[in-house]
């Protein structure tokens, strides 16, 4: 990939093009925009840093890096997990930190507009003071807009609302030539040729630049209760989703976590969940707005998880209560992170194959003699599996990991699921590609990013190769 | 477009690649395969018709025709509206009417896989016997799935449900050179490079063929009831369904219709409705679970509409009522095209602009002096204008037409809306897609056009020129 080298000349240019309080080019500040949350800790140095405030300056930075052939990766606020802001050719950063705000809550057509570096925490928070609500919600609540929308993002309320894309309505985004587009609008029918809008989404910055997001949103529902259930086995709990699923309950999320990972954190959080010594959970959230419905939708759980084993059914409904839980559910990445060398899978399976899929996924850990660790989203049949170095050493490590992971993702695929739910490919990902794309398939992919981004620009080595 | 004629050996050809049976070339069958339900009634008589029985047979057909190249137009029932399936260059029309197989039902994962030729009423009643439900509900219930895949459909529902694409988690998709794609599966989450899946649908036939389409499908509602809401005037009534969403309620559907079309519909089936004096109608289903709860939101809707000048508020339980109601709003157009020359719009609006939109359109109609009939889905902003010729001469119809319907296109996207909600752009909309898709956007679906259909054999003439 033959890019030209940032220079002073460079700098100066982007300087005069959008001021110098939008570049950064301080080594030391550089640092921090080298990496993200991605497990193995892969990074790269940008040669500059961009802030722009505008589309505008989005689009002169562009046309810029285009006319000199300078890759320029994308940056909302760097929590993804699969390397999408991580500037593997060096080249621009492009950060969307000072494009963060809410341009318009319409309570009218149910519909904010956002600019891609808002906070999803940030807006949760103002959308909740309008009853409204977003419901894609990925783990990661300090994550920026623009890069859910980049990764397609799920999370745990997948379940009954799905992922990122759902909520996506409109999109202004700007080419690598600098060509602004406007994609969709508030109107929520649409039939009018080729949805280049679902294109952007999940592109993970290869396309284009995401300078305002459309988003539907919700009635905020007015309850909201949690089952907590422990289980005697793994198996007694994930064999329960299915069934949910199929007398046609639709909770809000269904996760599963096992004791030994249970009490790695609560050790960690120095706090302690009630009943933690069962060997597996689920933990069910249910929303509605009426409370008796609400109460009998928990009480036809709770029964098919009582004639499914289940030790116990506690039910959490304060704010508080659930809180706790749900907290404690979503430190777990991050302290076993802390704590460990890992990896990790976010496959997807039919909701009925779990089960069999998390029983291949012990097989594999057994045969490889490498720690896994399942957690995740059960009800929509998003895996997450940890993957832990524990007492192995480097160069065990290094040998087992990628003949795991790659046994790992063909089971997903083989049970008729794919290899990411929603972290997306990445750099990481991308020689797995393959197992659910096919040659046909990856060869209009690539002439897709050729339209786009004939110069190869944007995010360069993120998805595949070129 | 450099077409070669199909000759007495392409016929062979085809007869010996998928059989005597499959390939039709009597001039009289041919007539049946000329045209769709599109209102000018745009036809063009196809040189012979193929009718595949699966996957392979498609896509021997389809690398035949690009090595060939001989256009191919799909076809599914020939009900769309927008000259979808009329092969305007003549060549092969591929109907998909023997492949109408549902090929599953999951109720473990809530998903159906069918052929692209079943048809929407089929599909509906064989769910209703597993207690599930497809939501999209295209007025036209004859139409085929791959059909509404195609164009994206909508209809009524959209309020609370969305259009087809909502719904759509994997298709199988065969390329121009017969190459077989296998987007998505049966999982809801993912987010794994390119979203294919999305570009095929609504792409009108000129991306791919559909030759399999998995469907999410979920719990058929327990209980629907219909509100049937007289007011004294049209700006009444549509004034209220903005309140309706601004109060959080979302209704299943909710459409408008005027005096004048229901009284004219009503003569020609000789049947009445029920209050059938007021100036304006909305007809309002809400859906749920709970009784109690479900009631309880039709008592806030009717609240609203008293509130906003509402005459009366029926409401109709039985199914049969309901039935009534639905069966009588669904034949407007049938019964306004077999008593009138007419063209319809498909504009979609922002909600908060739907009466600022009808007020518009009277507005150009007595500009113009042609007769113009608002009705449709008033719940998510997709207004059809159906325009009369009435009285007025063929020079005075064909003068006035076309610009009524670009100043009628044009103040849907001044209101921040859109010139096709479900119908698709097809071959007479071609000429305002500009007004929503800038210079930039139109070239890039061109050279997506490109990736995918290099030959550009598939549906020739349709969403764009080349």
């Amino acid at each position: 990939l033959n890019y030209r080298q940032v220079t002073k000349r460079t700098i100066s240019c982007l300087q005069s093009l959008i001021g110098d309080d939008n570049v950064l080019h301080d080594p030391d500040e550089l640092i921090y925009y080298s990496g993200d949350e991605n497990p193995a800790g892969i990074s790269a140095k940008p040669d500059v840093v961009v802030t722009p405030q505008n589309t505008q300056q989005v689009s002169q930075v562009l046309t810029f890096a285009n006319d000199h052939r300078i890759p320029v990766t994308f940056r909302g606020q760097g929590t993804g997990l699969s390397c999408g802001a991580v500037p593997l050719y060096g080249g621009i950063v492009l950060s969307f930190e000072r494009m963060n705000r809410i341009l318009e809550i319409d309570e009218d057509n149910l519909v904010a507009i956002v600019e891609p570096g808002v906070v999803l925490l940030t807006l949760r928070e103002e959308l909740a003071r309008y009853g409204l609500f977003y419901p894609a919600d990925p783990g990661e609540r300090t994550s920026a807009i623009g890069g859910n929308v980049a990764t397609n993002a799920g999370g745990m309320n997948g379940v009954k609302y799905g992922n990122t894309r759902q909520y996506i309505v409109g999109l202004e985004a700007v080419l690598a030539s600098g060509a602004v587009l406007q994609l969709g609008g508030k109107t929520l029918k649409r039939s009018t040729g080729y949805e280049l809008l679902h294109l952007v989404v999940g592109s993970e910055g290869t396309l284009a630049a995401i300078t305002k997001v459309i988003l539907r949103v919700m009635k905020e529902p007015q309850r909201v209760i949690t089952l907590y259930v422990p289980f005697p086995n793994l198996t007694a709990a994930i064999a329960t989703v299915p069934q949910i699923i199929r007398e046609k309950i639709t909770p809000t999320a269904i996760e599963f976590m096992e004791q030994e990972l249970l009490l790695m954190v609560e050790q960690q959080v120095d706090q302690r969940m009630p009943h933690d010594g069962a060997a597996a959970y689920l933990i069910i959230r249910l929303d509605g707005d009426e409370e008796t419905s609400l109460y009998k939708m928990g009480e036809a759980v709770a029964d098919l998880c009582l004639a499914r084993g289940a030790e116990d059914v506690l039910i959490a409904e304060s704010r508080e209560a659930q809180a706790r839980i749900w907290d404690l559910r979503g430190r777990f990445y991050e302290v076993l992170k802390s704590t460990n060398i890992l990896d990790t899978v976010d496959a997807v399976v039919p909701i009925s194959q779990i089960a069999e899929y998390i029983r291949l996924g012990k097989q594999i850990s057994k045969k490889y003699g490498l720690t896994i660790h399942g957690l995740g989203h059960a009800g929509d049949g998003n895996v997450h599996l940890m993957l832990l170095k524990d007492t192995l050493s480097d160069t065990a490590w290094s040998e087992k990991l990628p003949k795991t992971k790659q046994e790992l993702h063909e089971a997903a695929v083989a049970l008729g699921g794919t290899i990411s739910g929603e972290h997306g490919i990445g750099f990481e990902k991308k020689k797995y590609l393959p197992l659910i794309a096919s040659k046909d398939e990856l060869a209009i992919m690539r002439n897709i990013k050729h339209v786009f981004d004939p110069n190869n620009i944007l995010n360069p080595g993120k998805i595949f190769d070129i």
